[in-house]
């Protein structure tokens, strides 16, 4: 356990801070140039998947498509059923796209937009729309949503999901609010899951818009590190709740085999899959079947995928572990940060005291570490209490990853301290 | 030389209607099933083209990038100088896309209409909006801008392309007209080229709207079957008339690799590249670099490319030459149509008597034949004189289309008798 920073006098900080910055200087004497800043797998990681760039000598689907030429807008029908089986979902749902899930996203709200849904015209004519944004969370969620105008309304995460007494009294009384993002299991960046009642409360709760969309970006939905976490079927809760319209679900192989080079979907109901259909049957004649192909020789069925991904958790658990270690070991106790331990996903987030993310990771990328900017997981950018870090440890190695923890938790120390002696 | 069928009296058009109904039955009772309704490449045409599906067991692009992971949004350097050699198009000006150009020029119009161009704002903020379609043209180009509820104005084609007196006409009164579709060499269904002072005038022409983009699909630019057609420089026009944003370039590998799994790009100025790469980074981290490699990989070089293309070409000409030598056969001199000898591209285009095509069409397939839909050619699928007709003799193999060439020249003939007997 570490001295409780908080609790110390003024000169135990200032001889403190003169430790921390003799640390911190021998680190900057090295000369790093560790970037974790964004989630990509480590070159590592991706070459467990190379077979999926040789082994295709064959170019048919099951159904005897030719999948080098043109057409099939929906996806093959054996890809619909592996993305089914994997995640629980009627194949009938699924649409599949191209190498990226936040290009359906991004598309989906912009037919939203422009077309508005099965039963209801526009949004882009209903003046000044709102969407919920669960933070910490995804930068490029909070991009599409800002590119097309809409007021963000921050909604705080507890540690079963978002914070449903605030969503379900706003979403009743305001119709402008239009739709939520969620990232249900191992969120980005906190590797929250959403318990059953969340996920029964999204699906049931009243809302003013007729036509409010949940965006269920389940982008970690396999992404178990310690043992499977089990997530509610969002369609079910919606029909429950009787609005078999709401939930737009979204999910790719980006982190499963290439990020580069994966394979999208999304699912609804079979009334917006239709009027989806109708547009992007407008927008393409299909997406590249090849690589669908390519990906399912690869993956094979549900069982494969579930190998697969207990083989990158091989090589991810030890870096999940050296960030959990490094910050007990340098923070516990000491009064400056709290932290996450996600069972999957890609991520850690961490908390420094108030006002001290900014100098934390200024710190950090002075001496070669660059992180994740601070604010980038709040609406705007704007982390209000300016304490909320993303962690993001799949792309260093492991030597890289300890020493860019080691330096990382003498910058939050160091960070901590100047605010205890008032300089931030 | 075939019988005028205008000059005939009634008493010989009904002989001959008698002939021909008996030709067509003999035709029916085969019981045919052969589709020419799309431009689909031909399996064999694809089976040479296999080595882009094995030959890669190395991902990583020029300066080092792992094509695997995430990122290049622009696309890979050396991809953007494969296009700009091919096409004579200064690289800085491109960006690589999905599978598809289809879908780039999808979104570059939902950008213009949500966000406008560089220099102005949101299409969608202007009111009834118009834009020009030369036709006979390509349905999905038209589809794209009925889905935008543009009022599509058809614009006849010349032996040189779009008629450039109307179009100058229209475009210097109507702020309201915002574009026009072009496909300018080889185009799509007649395979006529556009003439050196076409393009000029479409670069210099003066329009009311000041923003106004000329969208130039050059999907068939290397598409020579008989010798290279040269295409002038659009962007030089534009340059050249002091409208240098005006032109967006478009072109894909989807007809010289694999339709389902080629490699697009569009091409602009510098100011609205980065307007098109602000947007799009939004939209996704990066199209497919894999598929990129891969397709680079095959095609090596513009050297290469023109290899390739002459290995297709010597697959298509038999199909066009049974096109061209049918129609002669059959049709020449007999007054009931008027067909297009395109030196490349994919498509013949054929013009019955008026009001005959919808006849003709109907007839065929009811005898086994589908070929595109009568109208598909013009905007909102209405072909005001009713007599366009695609043939698109790529798919079937040499000795199917023979035979659907043949039925379709009976067809053509019967539907034209019975128009001189005043039955339609």
């Amino acid at each position: 356990m570490n001295l409780n920073c908080t609790t110390l006098a003024k000169e135990e900080l200032e001889a403190l801070r003169v430790k921390l910055q003799a640390e911190y200087d021998k680190f900057a004497d090295m000369k790093l140039d560790l970037n974790m800043a964004r989630g990509k797998p480590a070159p590592e990681l991706l070459d467990r998947n190379t077979a999926l760039l040789t082994d295709m000598d064959k170019w048919c689907a099951a159904d005897g498509t030719d999948c080098r030429n043109y057409g099939v807008l929906e996806g093959l029908p054996e890809m619909r059923s592996f993305f089914g089986d994997a995640l629980g979902i009627d194949p009938e749902r699924i649409i599949i796209g191209g190498n990226a899930s936040l290009t359906l996203m991004y598309d989906a709200m912009a037919r939203l937009m422009m077309f508005g849904t099965s039963k209801s015209s526009a949004w882009a004519k209903e003046g000044k729309l709102k969407f919920l944004c669960p933070s910490p969370g995804y930068d490029r969620h909070f991009a599409i949503t800002e590119e097309f105008g809409f007021e963000m309304i921050t909604i705080e995460m507890n540690s079963d999901g978002p914070d449903m007494d605030t969503v379900e009294k706003l979403v009743a009384s305001d119709p402008a609010i239009k739709g939520i993002w969620c990232v249900p299991l191992y969120s980005n960046p906190q590797g929250i899951c959403y318990s059953d009642e969340v996920v029964a409360r999204l699906g049931k709760m009243k809302t003013a818009a007729p036509d409010f969309r949940i965006f269920w970006d389940n982008a970690y939905g396999v992404h178990h590190l310690y043992g499977k976490t089990k997530l509610a079927d969002i369609f079910a809760a919606c029909e429950a709740g009787g609005n078999p319209d709401r939930a737009y679900y979204f999910f790719s192989t980006s982190k499963i085999t290439f990020p580069g080079g994966g394979v999208s979907m999304m699912a609804a109901s079979a009334d917006e899959r239709a009027f989806i259909l109708k547009h992007m049957g407008i927008q393409t004649i299909g997406h590249d079947k090849l690589n669908q192909l390519r990906t399912l020789r690869f993956l094979k069925d549900a069982k494969g995928l579930e190998a697969q991904m207990e083989r990158l958790a091989v090589e991810l658990r030890p870096k999940f572990e050296i960030v959990a270690n490094t910050l007990e070991r340098e923070l516990a106790g000491s009064g400056l940060a709290t932290w996450t331990a996600p069972k999957g996903g890609y991520f850690v987030a961490l908390d420094t005291m108030d006002n001290c993310a900014k100098e934390t990771l200024r710190l950090a990328k002075a001496a070669g570490v660059t992180m994740t900017g601070a604010g980038a997981t709040f609406p705007g950018k704007c982390d209000p209490r300016d304490r909320n870090i993303r962690i993001a440890p799949t792309y260093p190695d492991c030597k890289e990853l300890q020493l860019a923890m080691d330096l990382f938790c003498v910058c939050v120390k160091l960070a901590g301290v100047k605010k205890l002696l008032g300089e931030i």
